[in-house]
């Protein structure tokens, strides 16, 4: 009987470690960062562990506000100065209208009561959801850990798989 | 023996709970929404039951065809005459072109015999695929369920969770 | 304890069946494309099975490099004509700057020891990833077989979902 029971739970294990939600933030467009994170709040209220990735452009979401001082090659520079710093700083995919859209969007969202990105960043991370910026990206792009919020994780793509293995559901965002 | 069976079967029934399939669509991309409603009809041919969730922008592409007379404030109307009302309005990502682009691209599936996304539509609900408009967008767009198709649901980050946990596949779009 | 034993097995298996990794490459842009291959080497050194799908524009990711003598109507002539053809000619998808922006990003990559995109995809080939065509799409924007580097699968919507259902992971790009 115990071996009975050993083996009929294991599969019960699988299912409940396979039970969280990660997803890998590739985009800095304001919209699809907005809904990742209003994806993981939700998740968080459900008491679900979530992993956000982020990648590439995504990166950017990670940045402080502020430039900081960092030694760094041409390249790297031109890159750092391009790309937005931080959440405040991140365009709608549609409609940016010179920026004139993404204002009108902030307001709106205001005015609905609904949380802006630097406060649905901030909830995320009180109810624990997992940061972790892609360390490969990190140097290509030349941004250093300095240069991201505090607080943030760092991981390659097998940090990424890790989390999906324990994920139900995973996106690429 | 009862408990045995009770306990065995459990994990079976807990991993066919999750088979279904689920889409976020956050595109209003003529080309991604034909990729969305291609997956849903395959799905739903192979009787997979199928959510549809639809936010963002995405939900443009449950809009009525024609404008329906409701009152708005100044920004809500603006949007509402921005963006495109339904799937007749969509455009592709890619080589739009001005709209010639999309025009062929109609033209060239309709001569390979391939199903228009109104049809794809139609055809996915006639299987039962659910379509769920994001309530929290609708809001902050401005957009009243009036405005919307019959026969779509709605609901808020909580329902596209609930489906995205009894889902073996879930896809951003 | 022979029934037993089938019984409680069972879900074990079907736990393993689902331990795949599958994604839709809808996308041509090098930055999602080589985030693409990147995941599928990663999944690929876990032992991981991998399918990866390429749909409408993820279509040219797999055509050769030199043009292909084959019979097309004019639509198509245009079509083949303006889409980027293999792996060398993505762009980015921000930052492109008239191809000044991907050059510097391909250089940066090749100074820091990443692998090219298309280095990736071999590695990814050599270690058994699956790279399957979709049909439907191939038919849509008269791409044919000959067109497309050798070893590649075809399968359509089905063929996909097939893979889905075998994933813990499925991914839209």
């Amino acid at each position: 009987v115990a071996t009975d029971t050993r083996v009929s739970t294991e599969p019960d294990q699988a299912v409940d470690q396979a039970n969280e939600l990660s997803m890998i933030v590739f985009s800095e467009d304001l919209d699809k960062v907005l809904a990742a994170f209003i994806i993981a709040n939700g998740a968080a209220v459900m008491d679900k562990p979530v992993t956000m990735f982020f990648t590439f452009w995504g990166l950017n979401v990670l940045r402080k506000n502020e430039p900081v001082p960092v030694k760094k090659g041409l390249v790297e520079k031109m890159f750092g100065r391009m790309m937005p710093r931080g959440p405040e700083k991140l365009k709608l995919s549609k409609m940016n209208m010179g920026g004139m859209g993404t204002r009108m969007m902030k307001r709106v969202m205001a005015q609905k009561n609904v949380y802006s990105l630097p406060q649905l960043m901030q909830s995320a991370r009180d109810a624990g959801v997992r940061l972790v910026a892609c360390t490969m990206s990190m140097d290509v792009m030349g941004i250093t850990k300095e240069e991201l919020i505090d607080g943030v994780e760092f991981g390659g793509v097998a940090s990424f798989l890790d989390a999906a293995d324990r994920s139900r559901t995973t996106l690429f965002i």
